[in-house]
């Protein structure tokens, strides 16, 4: 129990972050589920995904109405108003990667009883580890305000941009190689892209946690080496 | 000359609206331009485009910024806060068309030197020139606050689902039957996948302008067409 008196826009404030922390869990749920739809090729899982995020996308409506209305009634100082922007933009993205996971529950759908093997999927298997990790970390650095961990994220974003333009040149000499691979790698290839832009968004949201806690803006240009939309991969003699 | 006394609420107002149409204008011109460069294959063009996409990107950051910032200074009722939360709403959606349009520029660079048969691109080409329509009319109903114009946009997005699926197959087809398209294919797809994505947010400037000119939701599920992610192609004997 605290004897400090709350003021109800401390309260407003708690129950933001809250929601923006329940929106958080969601989320990663629906990107764990969604790739673990994709390796076993599990529709029902799949269903679920593409259902559950409906909700997600209301709390983000929910969290933004909540924000605005905020700023409206209270005319919070710099650091409140912070907190509060801090709280849409994480939503924004967390919408977004909720979007992502969907896309790729639907694909798992396409790829019913399509030639299927298992090497194909590993790849985007692995890069989905590395990147659900990221996402962890950012939201705990978003739920515990911890700056070092937010920019840590931040600075990791380029290991996941390399090997996204490994697995998109694996992936095209699959479907060179044997072009019954074409319709499952095409559909890998949107979910491996999927994949990478939640780990984007991972990172817008450690750019907003480092802004939120220190009042800084990140703005050196984040080493970008997703170089994939300039691959291109040679016919094969 | 206007005899009005102007409050300086409303040209806070009226300037958020003008920069809204400024990025309008800007994001526009980008999907115009990442187009022309595709079709065209003029690599200086797509440079333009990936340089360009960055004020388009500060601009949205801009009205964030003055959005929040009239809200918090001047406590806005229903009617205005739904104003500048719709200004907060349209650049959301038009930066991510800027990037969008990056992102296809960036394929264009990629593609340079490659085989490419003209005829693979007409339909990238053809689905483009109906969502860059799709884009005008829906900023013009923004500038002009037409509810009509904005329904319009919000009820026509089916077509450009049933476009994207009916061409998603057809590139499929062309990588399987020879594989030497498979690299421009897959990029042409990606292309065609962003030309998409750019008329979902189309359809949500349409909602978000209806909700600004009637104060109502448009909430009945816009009829989604694209089932391009449920897509496969059967491997042609």
């Amino acid at each position: 129990m605290t004897d400090h008196i709350v003021s109800s826009f401390d309260t407003d404030l708690k129950e933001l972050g809250r929601r923006v922390v329940e929106m958080g869990g969601q989320s990663e749920r629906l990107v764990a589920d969604s790739v673990q739809a994709l390796v076993k090729r599990d529709a029902e899982l799949a269903q679920k995904v593409i259902v559950l995020d409906g909700p997600v996308d209301l709390l983000q409506r929910e969290i933004e109405e909540k924000a605005v209305l905020t700023i409206a009634r209270r005319q919070p100082l710099a650091g409140d108003l912070r907190e509060i922007v801090a709280a849409m933009r994480v939503a924004n993205d967390l919408e977004r990667i909720g979007d992502l996971a969907k896309n790729t529950a639907k694909r798992v759908l396409a790829l019913t009883g399509e030639f299927h093997p298992q090497k194909l999927v590993r790849g985007v298997e692995h890069m989905s580890g590395i990147v659900l990790e990221q996402l962890k970390v950012v939201l705990d650095s978003y739920a515990s305000r911890d700056a070092a961990r937010a920019l840590d994220v931040w600075q990791r974003d380029g290991e996941v941009d390399v090997l996204y333009t490994s697995l998109f040149r694996e992936l095209l000499t699959y479907m060179m190689e044997d072009p019954r691979n074409i319709s499952l790698c095409t559909h890998l290839l949107f979910c491996a892209k999927n994949i990478e832009r939640i780990g984007d968004h991972a990172t817008n949201i450690a750019e907003t946690v480092h802004y939120l806690t220190t009042g800084q803006l990140l703005t050196e240009e984040r080493p970008k080496q997703d170089t994939s939309s300039l691959t291109s991969v040679a016919f094969p003699a």
